[in-house]
């Protein structure tokens, strides 16, 4: 294998691909990227055991050479070395040879560069085919679905319940759900979708951070279902992605429809004010108390320890008895930015039941927090 | 203790101190900051037991009125949560008032903070006299001579000779020689000064950056130096160092006179050369060899395991026969970067003997490295 290329281009497919290998392994395969020239293009491929990806580097974008001098061949070699190198080398091109099918030559004028290479054969066997139930998305409606959930899994590792540490798709009629959960907080996102087939997978909602991370240009994406795996269709890279295999806990009935106290209130003087007032709350982390009446809405926190803190909210309005409830201000926090909208609505059933953050224009969306027992 | 402050020049001033005291930590005394309000002005002062930091507020800057309302006294409150309030608190001022000498009431107009006061007489006692032998010197000449020379202090914590964790600061003859080392190599600059008392003072590197990070607009720094620490002046802030109490070794003879090879090279090009090449250096941490000629300069590293690189350097002029020396790249990329000039010359005695790194125009500093032995 030979071949000289523009070493811009290549660092952007390597990035793609080598940021999932591990420096170290005891499975020593993953450390590896796979190199395959072949009359397609030069593709690299890189696997963490869980999350595979390949990336292509077309031999001529934009009417531009971008790959020449070409004898094509498979090796494999250190990813995050080769990235390296890729990296710093200077110059606007690099040349790469395959010697004795055990070392990888990279050079330019000023730099040498010698890798020890491996069979290709002992590479992971990798299923990259369009297999499955077929689902296209907007590009930017699966990242806004990601970022509004994601953020509520489980990030517990020794949580045993592994699917909470996923983002669960679901189709329902006419729509996909998109739903994640750690047990204290729930995030559900409901995109439009007309769907002949079934689908209920739940995948690592770092996984699908890092798809989210690989798009680029790409306005829409495929995504292939099938028992096993996802898989991420962009415009020169395919994401495979195993499936948690554990079945995810319903969450249908969780979500009340009815409540008896709603407060409307600018998102960011709420926030400022909960992260004013979490300095205090020490002893509870980030536990955090919010009074509401028709004449005042106060956040609150107090340590017996250091001290403790008042906020009063300027600007809000309430609808209900005087309440009082306590809560992790981190929780209300995300669900808050997740809505990205000025002013953002909270509904309560009372004080020791789950409340939901909403965006009142938009029920596409909904954030179910569970209150905090104090004392 | 009571006043209305300027919120921004109350939190220049906390963040001057309160940046060494630990949010933690056995001594209490040292999580605290002390707060004195008097006719001269409004002082914050913190310890973390060696190091000790007061800094002023004064009534008045620039005629505009930074504190107002106000009723002496003193106390001690959180150093840490303090600091965040300022920060985190909304608006121009706040409001300050110590109440039963217990708590401190820390607000304006949306927020109220109490936090826990204790008895001022609870804190260290500390020595900000003008007290031993007075230095006097240009800012931009101690943090030259601190950044040329600290770099190179041990870091290891475990070492038992302590004195090598920090900067000897000796008076010679029309001169002050600033010393580090860590065994393995060293720096020394010499900036000249008459002074007629004698001063030898090893002050731990951690502290001397602490106080050039402190330095604002201040022409010329005092120091004055007694027995047990260093007193350092600046405008509205002393900053008090314990002296490192263990003699310093004597570096006199260490510094090889004359020399029978010569490199000299553009910095950055050996710098980016040494970078590219140490990613090979793994077997033994940042170790690479040289290779100087008449015809070529190389730099160059293997591993059994990975590979290996070898860089050609461009623009060399290389006195003497031909030498291969093996080094730490890190040291002399430190070495080169404190020097600051665009071509920096190498002595070379023998491969296993220390070699200096200086800039041929300037003879005030010298950067001595040991060699790596090779097998």
């Amino acid at each position: 294998m030979k071949f000289i290329a523009n070493r811009e281009e290549l660092l952007k497919a390597l990035l793609i691909t080598s940021k999932i290998s591990p420096s170290k392994s005891i499975d020593m395969s993953t450390t590896y990227i796979k190199i395959d020239l072949n009359e397609r293009g030069l593709f690299f491929t890189s696997t963490d055991g869980k999350l595979s990806i390949i990336s292509k580097v077309p031999f001529i974008i934009d009417d531009t050479q971008i790959i020449r001098d070409i004898v094509y061949g498979s090796t494999l070699i250190n990813a995050q070395l080769f990235t390296e190198i890729v990296k710093r080398i200077d110059g606007k091109e690099l040349s790469f040879e395959l010697i004795d099918d055990s070392i990888v030559k990279i050079e330019n004028e000023k730099s040498d560069f010698k890798l020890n290479a491996i069979d290709p054969n002992e590479f992971h066997d990798i299923d990259f085919s369009f297999d499955g139930v077929k689902i296209t998305l907007l590009t930017k409606n699966f990242i806004e679905a990601i970022n509004q959930v994601s953020f509520a899994v489980s990030l517990n590792t020794k949580d045993t319940r592994q699917s909470l540490g996923g983002v669960n798709i679901e189709s329902v009629p006419s729509k996909l759900v998109f739903t994640a959960t750690d047990g204290a907080r729930l995030a559900k996102k409901e995109i439009y979708l007309e769907l002949d087939e079934k689908i209920n997978a739940t995948i690592s909602a770092k996984t699908l951070q890092e798809v989210i991370r690989t798009i680029t240009t790409e306005n829409s994406i495929d995504i292939y279902i099938n028992e096993r795996r996802a898989l991420f269709v962009l415009n020169n890279t395919l994401i495979n992605a195993s499936l948690i295999n554990e079945s995810y806990p319903s969450t249908k009935n969780i979500i009340p429809k009815n409540f008896y106290y709603t407060l409307t209130v600018n998102s960011n003087e709420l926030i400022s004010a909960m992260e004013r007032v979490s300095l205090f709350s020490t002893e509870r982390e980030n536990v955090i108390k919010l009074t509401m009446t028709n004449e005042y809405v106060e956040v609150s926190s107090k340590s017996l320890q250091v001290g403790s803190a008042v906020e009063r909210i300027k600007s809000f309005d309430f609808n209900g008895e005087r309440l009082e409830i306590s809560f992790n201000s981190e929780f209300v926090k995300s669900a808050i930015k997740s809505l990205d909208v000025e002013e953002v609505t909270i509904n309560f059933l009372g004080e020791m039941k789950p409340f939901t953050v909403v965006n009142k224009d938009d029920d596409s969306v909904i954030q179910l927090i569970t209150p905090v027992r104090t004392y």
